[in-house]
């Protein structure tokens, strides 16, 4: 069964990964070494490290697996990216955070930096799933591993922002950058059939099982970088919270929003997780239940709402085609976060007027820093990737895993 | 692909829910903050709630995914019982046990709490699977939480037994509140066709994905509450054993018991988990890991006999029918378990023959209580959902998604 | 459905399985007690214990899962295998390394090594996946736990080899030992069709999915048991930097070998991992990630290398049928891994030339007894395995669960 593929990818792409894996071993080998002086604090976090692993790894490589036949490439892809820009996350926030006597101590908390970061890409990957090669994934990771580097440079050494807390950034990050990618990968004139852009009943359930992995492990990728201990529990419990109420909200909506009254699969896996986005930001200055669980709530709303009523105008009013519909389940609870983050400040800091305005104005400024670097860097990404050089896809191959593997039919000579 | 529900539900079902999330963060606001006192125990106690958390939701979702056309519902339906049902465990749980100075404390011991109570609710699921709608479960788990709650509460506060003992009873409870149920839901001369209620092989898969998370994390569910360190590990050594015994017997029994000399997938799946179950009550008073595997192999050997012998008896004998199998899944194990408590108890105590009689008699009226309990409230319940006003689907659409989900067809407009 | 089995295995399976499981029960009442010594260093370890254990026990069961008509077999015998495995070894290894005034001592880590232990027959098991039924698969495991466990005893207490290294030669032991044996349960001109050796689109993703629990928790197995904090911290940064590097190689390697260009699922699904193979033996001597990035890389390419150009070339000629590539996913990377180790001691110990040669030495004996005791015991297994008694399937009804299996079918009578 062979794909239609001109061969000298088979050439180009191994090239590409061989020489930015030989630059990343030899960056790493002059460098690089292991920080020896954090193993208590390293040790004390392995546990929610594993779950944030298996949480950005598994999750995200199963929520993507809904298309009927992408799982392969899914599955496969989110891999190769987790892999591959881990290793990159680590140089680009080496160089940046950690730089010192020409050398980068790495401890597990730089690792898990990483592994966050790169949760923007396979963000941005939900984005364009379907329509882009393994190249250009790679230019993509590339480019926005290190975009938000220094975006988070800018909003923790400018704007003072705490460290963990430019991570929660990712997710506004990684949809902003990911929709203006697709933008330019995506023609609707030229592609009436979207058949392949559905979804199956195994592969929801499989997409069910990264949804699942992602709910249960949220309370660890909010809370595993808070460092007062104090914080940290209330970070898990106010995760845990908005994560119960956003799920309740995804099925409340979900049937109200539909117009046989049936629950769809795609607001259950995505908009589920809309609390654990959006508590992101507050997540340890939140010190009730009740607001976590009406943030979560909203969040969770808002999302399912996005995906009812703004998807089908956005894609032939903006020409975006967002794949996984990133901008409803990662983008608008962001946003709601992000919002009722400035609303909980203002409302913190009621005596001195002067430090509310001035530290709501800083949060806001963080968040169109991010957003506007976002739009750019994924302008220009999405424009390189339009190059005749990434010998990418054409528009009848997208949605389609065999347009990259050797696929399982039955007559097939494997 | 519409489904031929009435648009009514649309409206109540939401309605119900929000009513029910308003009254929720209500109460949380009015009685409910977070507890820091208890921050180091939390945080080491946060790796376990992971893993009987992930069992929990993860685990029950996909072990009840096993029907051919049922996935979606399986894990959509476990997902939301989970995430509506801790919230009013906690509510319950809060008021009943830990109400103090009008106001109530929440830790992660709390939460813990409230998630290992609403195994109950998805053990009753699993019982009725197929045969409610949400707004059936929804009512359903109210009241089981509820009552469960006060359950606890006899055998705690009036019988003295410990809190993490108390909460094993909940395979009981569940069980026989489940079955009970459904009773009012099934009458099989209605019903003819059983095909919708096989598996498939896929969904077979899904299913023993679940048992594998369930198998492997139950010495975490079992150990979790335990305070004493030593016995804490004692447990999790005694789960392990009782686990890894009950898996080699449900193999051979399977195999035994078949006409054919085949094993049965329904039999892996769940008599795999008897000796997690069955140990629950003795978990830290077991001092010898024959014991555990004695009683891992009588639970796994009782559970498969189950299925095989009084699965086909009781179905036209008592009318129940019990679509996941959790009388032999949960319920024999739990018994097979509780009478091995109080002989524990009696050998124990050999010296003290008053003593002796004592504790085993408490031991009994607690295991009575809880069935009593469950039956009652299970056959009120299970009348409540026979009421119109709940929309039941009509038995044609039993064990079918479609009832309930926009399902992806290849001719769909999804 | 009725397979086509003689009856007898109804009674003789049981039969061997409750004989077995008696023996076991009896040596752990006259033997066996826990060990209450170790209660803090058991809680510190029971997190990684736990990712140990779902790795063993649903990493392999899905991994193995690929073939198209085997999920059941797959995914069942590898939990039994785990299940009866676990209690065998830790009594194997009990009596030889922990036995003392005519008792042995369990505590966490002995029950860590025994799962680790039953990794060997595990892998041993893919390699004559679909070939055998539960009863040859049962002696197998018996013989194989058994001479590992001697093999290792060879190297800690003859050669000095440290405990928990010696655990890692669970690689190479497993693959030697497996392909061995599957030499005599397969004859290519017997068996013209291969149509159930293939996978399938959902059964693919289902390997995936084992897959990436291996890969996120390898980190755990590799670590676990290494005493120092410092070295262990090591070991946690060094495999996730070799799994990393493994999983880019596994992706270019595919590209460049595949003729057409595209990717194979059995490269991603199993080179992916040779990183956490090869760098086990020097987990905690590697100084610099660097080190670790380049074994990965060199790993994942051999063991793509070898999937694309030896496999084919060795069936006929060796006639040596290894089902899921066990050589090349764990015996290939395994000699690579043990090479490096050398080459570093060499390195390492440039000052001290004698020193140097002993130790290598020491290091070169350890991997050829292992390699010679499981071509051996391979050998005497696979002979054991031809005899009637087992009643092994016929070849015709070989990769197929309907031979084992009361199988869903849309007219059975299940």
């Amino acid at each position: 069964m062979s794909s239609q593929y001109p061969p000298s990818l088979r050439i180009r792409l191994p090239g590409l990964i061989f020489f930015l894996e030989a630059a990343f071993i030899l960056i790493f080998f002059f460098f690089f070494s292991y920080d020896h002086q954090s193993v208590q604090k390293d040790l004390a976090i392995y546990p929610a490290f594993q779950d944030v692993s298996i949480m950005v790894v598994l999750g995200f490589a199963f929520l993507l697996a809904f298309l009927r036949r992408y799982g392969f490439s899914s599955a496969g892809f989110s891999l190769f990216l987790a892999a591959l820009g881990v290793q990159w996350a680590l140089i680009v926030n080496g160089f940046i955070f950690h730089f010192s006597d020409g050398q980068v101590k790495i401890n597990l908390q730089s690792i898990l930096a990483a592994i966050m970061s790169i949760t923007a890409v396979l963000i941005s990957a939900g984005a364009i799933l379907g329509k882009a090669n393994l190249m250009q994934l790679i230019c993509m990771a590339v480019v926005e591993v290190a975009v938000f580097a220094g975006n988070r440079w800018i909003i923790v050494a400018v704007l003072g922002i705490k460290s963990h807390i430019s991570l929660m950034h990712v997710h506004l990050f990684g949809t902003f950058f990911g929709s203006t990618v697709s933008w330019f990968l995506y023609n609707s004139s030229q592609h009436p059939k979207v058949e392949k852009e559905r979804s199956k009943p195994a592969s929801d359930v499989f997409a069910m099982l990264g949804t699942l992995f992602l709910w249960t492990f949220w309370p660890s990728f909010n809370s595993v970088l808070v460092e007062n201990e104090e914080e940290k529990m209330v970070a898990i419990y106010n995760t845990y919270f908005a994560m119960a109420t956003s799920a309740v909200a995804a099925f409340a909506f979900s049937k109200a929003t539909s117009s046989d009254g049936t629950f769809h699969m795609a607001h259950i896996q995505n908009a589920t997780l809309a609390g654990g986005v959006a508590i992101g930001f507050s997540v340890s200055i939140i010190q009730y239940p009740w607001i976590a669980m009406t943030l979560g709530l909203a969040a969770g709303a808002g999302s399912v709402l996005g995906f009812a009523f703004l998807q089908k105008r956005l894609k032939p009013a903006l020409r975006i085609h967002d794949t996984c519909g990133v901008l409803y389940t990662f983008g608008l609870p962001s946003l709601i976060g992000g919002i009722t983050r400035i609303i909980l400040i203002l409302i913190d800091s009621q005596e001195d007027l002067e430090g509310m305005g001035y530290l709501a104005l800083i949060e806001l400024g963080a968040s169109c820093a991010i957003i506007s670097l976002g739009l750019m860097a994924g302008f220009i990404t999405g424009f390189l990737l339009t190059f005749e050089f990434w010998k990418a896809p054409p528009i009848t191959k997208y949605f389609d895993d065999q347009a990259f593997w050797e696929f399982p039919h039955l007559a097939a000579g494997y």
